[in-house]
């Protein structure tokens, strides 16, 4: 078992009616100027951005819209940084999906730094303060609401980088299961497999516990039952609350307390295809997943793919190791196409033309060379070109 | 799936040599005077009460050593009050077992209240405020380290209550296993069953989900697993970390967001068998759980009882529900048994003779009107004769 040094302090305030109970009260410790952020029109269509607005009527508030999936650091970091920087905002309060909230990230570090906020999101300096942040989750999927980390995309560059800082765990989560009712099934879908693979990257490691397998084996299985039942019945209120709650764990480290890092490398890939496609991020990460699996499985690694198997998909142990192995990852695929995932990266208007170019920025920029498995750039060559 | 309100902001420093590595740091944030509160001779025998003084060496420390298991409120949380009051102490660092920083806990709620602290652990008045708390865990069992609550007792009234309150959560809590290498076999055991039946009485409720069922089937089985590794092998530094793991999530809450309230009904008649004959927790807890088990046992309760066995015992499903329920109580009864509890209460000293007097004081005092099976003065007295 590893050491380690963990912490997740947000707050999380959850279930039906929990914004008309407690936003009020919440967000009057945070001082009076507000940026709100969100993304496109979901918010209005559901009636959260008037009954917010109705809410914090007495607070002066700046408002960010259009925040892009795969966030934008240019505009939307940089037009947040500069109404915070401007205005003097206390606080920001974030509506919508991970999306919205990881922008809102990158803006409330950005905004207590004096240089450019691209040296944070790339590492080249380190934030020493942030404005403090609430947001309102209306999409299962990332976990950013219980974690200290976001995605920021800069087009010109093709980077899609996660940006993690201590500082930027939200202050307050609201998670009200109301709000993601009206979720697409496309959505609903990607949401289920981010959070997945959110799982997954913790899973497949050298060094886990038998009390952590046993709580991701939970949370998938939790995810593929309850992602089907919002499927069929989109506001079926106990499956959008359970799979709300799962993709909450997904990123603040629970999972993999005392476990060797893993690498995360479906997620490095991914953010090369978003990067350079803007594909939805989790459709991405259920197309590689189990192209990843089938190339990493081997005599060291097998044992993890039958455990998995035997424990989440249920099937039979008494069975040659492999075969074991093999129908855990195609179980894995076939889970994902039953919820409707396009499975082949041609499926999301990507072609072979630039899997050269994204496997050798991703061994350049990622650092799988450490990952468990490690991945040079002509692995990834193979992992992409198995996933058109 | 019930509303929640959940936070744990408590961060936790695990693994070998984490004191070393971080103590100095971590109390340099919070001022000068420390009051250092300990239990019995064994943070001396192990080494760990002169490297703090040495790792505290410019601090000014005042000591409250002595502190019991089922820790009293007269002396110990009184002398610690006073020393606070009389000193200006600015930091509680809790070197022990949960019963030291239970106690711990309730000295840093009174050193900030003008009344008799009391009236905080007897909610008639509520903390506003409390010194931080640092601890220093060397026994895996109660979560304290993780959770905002103490039990304390008091000897004239025969009272042991359960404080809570959310200035209570330790700012930083180190766990390192080394430190419960030389817990003694009873303790082992005691603090295996304490933190079995933390997840018993969050398991068996009206209202659970599916990812909750599944983290603490886990919590339980990898318990009974490493508590028999310890026992086998005390120096097992991967079972003595996952045994530490496993406990520190007992009382914190994650094993029950969105679930129903059970009412903690093991821990509330364990509670009196403390106050009136201070036994040791985990023993009393171990030794009602499957009497209770039984007694509750009925057409509303069967299906969990089944789930239990089939999940965490592995009993065949394929058998009459009251059958598998059966199997799964006298599972449990037998574990407890298998790592050497003493399973009735004449074996830890308790005949019939206060029973009734018990059972009367419980009925008043501990709401289990409200349990999920609820238990009144006639259900307590059967309870506690069956487990004589």
């Amino acid at each position: 078992m590893q050491n380690f040094d963990y912490q997740t302090p947000t707050r999380l305030i959850f279930g039906r009616g929990a914004v008309d109970e407690k936003l009020a009260e919440v967000m009057s410790r945070f001082g009076e100027k507000v940026l709100l952020t969100y993304g496109g029109g979901s918010i209005r269509k559901i009636g959260l951005y008037d009954r917010v607005k109705e809410i914090l009527k007495d607070k002066e508030i700046y408002e960010l819209p259009d925040i892009q999936p795969n966030p934008k650091y240019d505009p939307s970091v940089l037009d947040g940084v500069k109404i915070c920087k401007e205005h003097g905002i206390d606080v920001i309060l974030s509506v919508g999906g991970g999306s919205v909230l990881d922008c809102s990230k990158a803006i409330a570090a950005g905004a207590k730094y004096d240089g450019d906020p691209w040296d944070l999101i790339s590492y080249k300096a380190t934030a020493e303060d942030a404005l403090p942040i609430v947001d309102i989750i209306t999409l299962a999927a990332t976990g950013s609401e219980y974690d200290p980390g976001g995605v920021i995309s800069r087009t010109e560059t093709n980077d899609k980088i996660g940006y993690v800082d201590p500082h930027l765990f939200p202050a307050v989560s609201f998670l009200d299961p109301v709000y993601t009712f009206s979720v697409s099934r496309k959505q609903t879908a990607a949401g289920c497999a981010d959070a997945m693979n959110h799982i997954m990257e913790q899973y497949f490691c050298e060094d886990s516990t038998l009390l952590n397998d046993g709580f991701m084996e939970a949370g998938l299985k939790s995810l593929m039952i309850n992602a089907k039942k919002c499927l069929e019945d989109p506001e079926d209120y106990e499956a959008r609350a359970e799979m709300m709650l799962c993709c909450t764990y997904g990123c603040n480290g629970i999972y993999a307390l005392g476990s060797s890092d893993s690498g995360w490398p479906c997620h490095a890939i991914e953010h090369a295809l978003s990067a350079y496609y803007d594909i939805t991020h989790g459709e991405g990460l259920a197309i590689i997943t189990p192209r990843w699996m089938e190339h990493i499985l081997s005599g060291k690694t097998v044992g993890r793919f039958v455990k998995y198997g035997v424990n989440v998909f249920g099937i039979d142990p008494d069975q040659d190791e492999y075969n074991i192995a093999r129908q855990a990852i195609d179980a894995t695929y076939r889970f994902f196409e039953s919820i409707g995932i396009p499975m082949h990266l041609r499926d999301v208007g990507i072609d072979g033309s630039r899997i050269g170019e994204m496997a050798h920025h991703i061994a350049v920029n990622e650092g799988l060379e450490n990952a468990w498995i490690p991945l040079d750039e002509n692995d990834l060559v193979k992992i992409l070109t198995e996933s058109l």
